[in-house]
C-alpha cells in the first residue's frame, strides 16, 4: 500500500479512538497483551511476537508454505538491504515506497558510499536476480517464494495490523507470456482464498483493486476482503499482475522458442502477520480470542477438577492417560498447574480462544466420562456454553477431532452470516455514509470509474473501495456521489 | 565473535588467497554458484540463497527446531531493530559488536532522534523484554528460541562461512539458578553436537574457548569445531553461559521462592546458515557437492537412459512407476529433461551431490531391475565408483532407504577418520608450524593459559585456540610457545 493509504489510514484512526470504536481497539490491544500472542517493544512501531502468537503464525505458515509448493514454487533468500539506486529504477514504485523507508547510511564504522534501503518489499533486488538467472524460454517460469521480514515506517500502528517491521511470504515470479502471468497472479489468489476460508475459517471477497489502490509498480492487483466484526474490511492478502514493468526496469530478457528477444512478464504476491489481527478481530469477543482449530497452537486443553489430595492423584492420573490418548491426534494440553483454581483456568483458557476443553473431575473419572466445552459456542447461551456432559472416554481422539471439524466449519459458518448481515446494496449518498457511521460493513454501490471521485469519497467518508469483485454482475446503475454511468457495483468499506 | 578475529580472518584469506590454498578458494565458491546453492548479490558482503541451498537449510531447519522445541524452548520474534542506547548497556557486548554494526539513521523521510542497530544478535533487545515478563521464581525458566535475520558488517566475506547477512536461530533463556543455566547451556550444545554429527554427518569436537575467544558478555563460551577437507578448523556452534551479566544490565529480577529479588541467570546459543559452509567444505569432493542423505534436498535422482523412441516410451514409463514407488519414503526426483545426455544428468546430479542416483535404461526394464550409483563412494575407484548393479524393482524402496542409511553412517565414519588423521599432539613450536604450513588440522598443543602467550601464537602462525576440551586428559606439559607450565593440552587450528 502506498502513502496515500496511510495518510487515510491516520486520519481513521484517529477519528475512531475519540469516538465510538475507542472500546473495540481497546479491547483489541488488550486482548493480544493479555493472551500474550504479542506485546509492544521499545523501538517505535516494531511489536514482540511472542511464543502464542508466534506459534499461530507457524501453524499458518506451515499450511501456506505447503501450498506455495504444491503450486510449484521454491522457496529461496534475498538480502535484506537494496541500493537506493535500485529502489529508483521503477518509477511509480520508488515514488510509493520512498516515503515509507527505513534507511542505513552506516556499516562498519563508515558512512556509505550509497545507502542501503532496509527492504519494504523485495521486486526490485529479486528482478536484478532474476535478470542474471534467466537468459532463454527454458528457465521459464521461474517461481520464488521468500519468507522474510519487512519494513515500512509507519506513522501510526496497530499490534499485527499495521507494525513497521512485520513478517510475511513474497512471492515473485517470471513467465514467458502474458497470459500466463495472468493465470498465476490468480491462481496464487485462490490460494490465498483458500488460506483464508478454509484455515483462518474467515469468508473473503475476490476481486481487482482500483488504480488508485494498487500496488505501485503492477498493472492490476489482486486482493482478498475480509470483513471483521467491527464492520471494518481487511485487506487479507494481494496477487500482482506487473506485466513488463519490473522485467523492462530490470531488463529481464530471454530468448524466445521463436527466437528473438522478449521481456518476461511478471507477478508478485504476498499475506503478512497481518493475518494474526484478521483472526484476533474477525473472531474474537467479549471473552477474548476464539482460535480456528486448524492454526490454534493449543486445540484442545484439559483441565482437572478436584479438592482432596485424593481426588487430585485420582483425576490427574486419569487426565495425563487422556493427554496420551490425544496427542498423537490433536495438539493438546493438560493445565496441571497446582496454584490456580478450575474457574481461573476455564477463563483463561477461554480468553486465549482454546478450541475444547475437557473438563475431568473425580466423578467423571468413576463413570468413565468428561465433560467438553466448545469455546465456539459460548455465544450461545441457550447450549448452556457449549458444554457436552458425559463424553465417553472411550474413542475420545475421534470425539476431539470431529467436534474441532464442527468448530472450524461453524466459525466459519458464523463469519460469512455476519458478512450476509452487514453487505448492503446502497444507491443513495446519504444511506452510504449514514450505514459507514452506524456499524460499517461492506457497501456494494455504482461507481463511476472516475479515481478523482474515488478520491473524494474517500476524503469526505473515509471508506475506499475494497475491490471489483470478480462475480460483480452487470447492471447499469448511477454513481453513489456523481450520478455518472456505471454498469456494475463495487465494493466500499472504511478498513484497517 | 568480535573484531579481532575478524582482522586475523582478513590476514588469513588474504595470506590464501594468494597462496596455495587459492585453488580450494575457488573450489568452494564456484562449487556453490554451479551447484546453484547460492549466488552473489548485489549489496556488499549479502548473499542470495538459491533454492537448492535453501532447500538444504529448510531441511537442517526442521530438524534443529525439532529438538530445540524437544528440549522445552518456544519459539517468538523481536524487532530487527535495537536502540542504539541498548546496545551499550553490557559495556564489553557493546565493544565487541559496536564496530560491525549497520546502523539505521533516517526513517519516514526523517532523521531519526536515536539511531537505530540491525542487530549483529538479539541479546539487548531480548533481555530488555525479559525484564518485563520475568518477575516471580514461577516465571523461570524462561526458554526462548528465535529464527531470525542477523547483521554483522564484515570486511571480507565468503559465502555461506561469513556473510554480513546471516540466517541462523538465537536462543536465550533465563534461569533462577547459576547450575540451571549452566547445564541449559550444555544441554543446548549437546544439541548442537546431534545435529552436526547425525544430521551432518561432520565429526566435532566440544569443549570452551579461551577468553580472547568468548562471545563479548558472557561468562564461558562453549562450541563445537569441526574440520574442514583443507585442514581449517570452522566454529559450527557456541552456546554461552551468560552469568548474571546482561541480567544486571537489563535489570531481570525475580522473586525467589525464598523471599527476596534476584538477577537472573542466563545462557544464549546459536547456529547459523555457515553450516551449510560446513557441508561444502567438510564434504565436497573434486566432483563438487557430497550432501548427507538426511538433509539433501533430493535424495535419490532417477536418469533415464534410451536411445529409440520406443525405447524412451518404455523407459520413462518404468522411471515414473518408480518415481511414485519411491516418493512416500524418501526425496525423489526424475531426470526426464529431453535436451540433455544421461552422462550430461550424471555429472550434473553428482556436482549437485545427490546421495543416489538409479540408473534404467531398456535392458532394465526388461528384467525388472536398476543400477544405483552411490556419491559417497566416488572416491572409492576400486568399487567401480560404488554402483550396484541389478537391485530388483520390488522393495526397491526398502532397499534406497537402506542405503541412504548407509551413506549417511559412511559419510560420518570418513569425515571422522580424516580427523583423526589430521589430529596431532605436538610439543615443539617448530613443528606446529611447520604443520600448520603443510595441510593444517587440529593439533593439540600445551598452553600457558596465558591470554597474551595466545595472541602472539595467533599473530606468529595465524593459529588460534578453537577449545579446550571437554573430555581433556590431565597431563602436565610446557607450553608450546613459551615453555610455561600446563596441566592440560588444547586444540589449536587455522580456522574459518
Amino acid at each position: 500500500m502506498g502513502v496515500q493509504e496511510n495518510q487515510a489510514q491516520v486520519a481513521v484512526q484517529e477519528e475512531e479512538e475519540k469516538g465510538k470504536d475507542a472500546e473495540r481497539a481497546r479491547w483489541y490491544t488488550d486482548t493480544i497483551q493479555q493472551t500474550e500472542l504479542a506485546d509492544y517493544s521499545p523501538v517505535k512501531g516494531c511489536m514482540v511476537i511472542r511464543p502464542y502468537g508466534y506459534a499461530l503464525w507457524e501453524n499458518l505458515q506451515k499450511s501456506l508454505d505447503q501450498m506455495i509448493k504444491d503450486t510449484g514454487h521454491q522457496n529461496a533468500y534475498f538480502p535484506l538491504f537494496i541500493p537506493e539506486s535500485f529502489l529508483q529504477k521503477e518509477k511509480e514504485h520508488v515514488e510509493g515506497f520512498a516515503p515509507e523507508c527505513a534507511v542505513v547510511t552506516h556499516g562498519g564504522g563508515k558512512k556509505l558510499e550509497e545507502p542501503l534501503i532496509v527492504r519494504p518489499t523485495s521486486e526490485t533486488i529479486i528482478n536484478h536476480m532474476f535478470a542474471k538467472w534467466v537468459q532463454s524460454w527454458r528457465d521459464l517460469p521461474l517461481l520464488i517464494n521468500q519468507w522474510a521480514n519487512v519494513v515500512r515506517w509507519e506513522m501510526r500502528t496497530r499490534l499485527f495490523l499495521r507494525t513497521t517491521e512485520f513478517l510475511w511470504q513474497e512471492g515473485h515470479t517470471a513467465h514467458a507470456t502474458a497470459e500466463e502471468a495472468e493465470q498465476e497472479a490468480r491462481t496464487m489468489l485462490e490460494v490465498y482464498r483458500d488460506l483464508a476460508e478454509n484455515w483462518l475459517a474467515l469468508p473473503v471477497l475476490t476481486g481487482q483493486k482500483t488504480d488508485n489502490e494498487r500496488f505501485r509498480g503492477a498493472v492490476r492487483t489482486y486482493c482478498i476482503e475480509a470483513l471483521m466484526r467491527d464492520g471494518k474490511a481487511l485487506q487479507a492478502g494481494t496477487s500482482h499482475f506487473l506485466g513488463q514493468n519490473f522485467a523492462r526496469a530490470f531488463n529481464i530478457q530471454f530468448q524466445s522458442q521463436a527466437g528473438p528477444l522478449e521481456f518476461a512478464w511478471q507477478t508478485s504476491w504476498g499475506v503478512s502477520t497481518r493475518l494474526i489481527g484478521a483472526i484476533v478481530m474477525g473472531h474474537g469477543d467479549e471473552k477474548g480470542l476464539v482460535l480456528p482449530p486448524k492454526l490454534a497452537p493449543i486445540q484442545v486443553v484439559i483441565v482437572p477438577i478436584y479438592k482432596t489430595d485424593e481426588e487430585k492423584a485420582l483425576v490427574l492420573t486419569r487426565c495425563r492417560e487422556l493427554l496420551s490418548q490425544l496427542k498423537p491426534h490433536v495438539r493438546a494440553h493438560l493445565d496441571d498447574r497446582d496454584n490456580y483454581t478450575p474457574g481461573f483456568k476455564f477463563n483463561h483458557w477461554e480468553q486465549k480462544g482454546v478450541p475444547l476443553r475437557l473438563n475431568v473431575g473425580p466423578k467423571d473419572v468413576a463413570s468413565d466420562v468428561v465433560e467438553i466445552a466448545r469455546r465456539d459456542l459460548t455465544f450461545d447461551k441457550e447450549k448452556n456454553y457449549g458444554k457436552t456432559r458425559g463424553v465417553s472416554q472411550s474413542g475420545l481422539a475421534q470425539t476431539v477431532t470431529e467436534l474441532l471439524a464442527q468448530v472450524q466449519q461453524n466459525m466459519f459458518d458464523r463469519a460469512l452470516d455476519f458478512r450476509k448481515e452487514s453487505t448492503r446494496a446502497l444507491d443513495s449518498y446519504d444511506d452510504f455514509k449514514k450505514v459507514l457511521d452506524e456499524g460499517g460493513g461492506f457497501i456494494e454501490a455504482h461507481w463511476c470509474r472516475n479515481g478523482d471521485c474515488e478520491l473524494s469519497i474517500k476524503e469526505e467518508t473515509k471508506a475506499t473501495i475494497r475491490l471489483m469483485p470478480f462475480d460483480s454482475q452487470p447492471a447499469p446503475g448511477k454513481c453513489i456521489r456523481c450520478s455518472g454511468a456505471s454498469d456494475s457495483r463495487v465494493v466500499f468499506a472504511r478498513a484497517y
